[in-house]
């Protein structure tokens, strides 16, 4: 497996080079709204801590990810009267991977509506700000 | 979100009432193979402690399960010269949760090679204990 590289779109987003609708922030994990969301609520989770994917990352910093995952799932949930939540966390480009800094999908789900494909495609960022905030006000 | 109830499978499982094919088990964990894989080495990581899913599991629970949900996925994919891994979890039946005890998903991931659908059909016993015994190897 190729090691860690800072020049991926989440490392530039920890670093504050480009923009991201941000959900929740603390010292170690950085929560975003997926642009290409396969459902609405769709958030991502990435650990500031450097790691290509959960393969190569620290029990700590996983350990320290995981409540952070819970806490935004049970907020999507919420906010949105979601029926369920999918957590999907993918390794490597034959997993599915397409971004190569760890990160976890909290997708929530709703009875009787199929999930849009994984980046299937932008969505308004007026609407995903407003997702965003109702996630918030779910913390 | 209804309470848990340690009468499904996997609390079955855990009070030894049922059989399972045990990849690895500590005080806190057991991991099994899922006896309808979606690919080659597909495990269930189940926490001990009981909850539904992740929704209403306890920061410390979910923060000693996901360091095995690791361990387990660098495991298999050693085991089976496998491209990539993916963690999936489930919380409610509109997400795809059939069994109501929380477990976690690693399926490992062949380049070129569609995975089964969830659930889709059980393989026979004898080849899932071999898929065990390599796992446990590259443990």
């Amino acid at each position: 497996m190729p090691a860690y590289d800072d020049s991926n779109i989440f490392g530039r987003m920890l670093r504050g080079e480009i923009p991201a609708i941000t959900v929740y922030e603390d010292e170690d994990t950085l929560v975003i709204m997926d642009i290409m969301p396969q459902t609405k609520g769709h958030c991502l989770i990435i650990p500031k801590a450097p790691s290509r994917n959960l393969l190569d990352a620290s029990d700590e910093a996983l350990a320290r990810t995981i409540p952070i995952v819970a806490k935004i799932a049970r907020a999507a949930k919420k906010a949105f009267e979601a029926d369920g939540v999918q957590i999907i966390q993918f390794n490597e480009e034959a997993a599915g991977q397409t971004v190569f800094h760890l990160h976890f999908h909290v997708i929530p789900s709703y009875a009787g509506t199929e999930s849009r494909k994984h980046a299937a495609g932008e969505v308004d960022r007026d609407v995903l700000k407003e997702h965003c905030e109702a996630i918030k006000a779910a913390l």
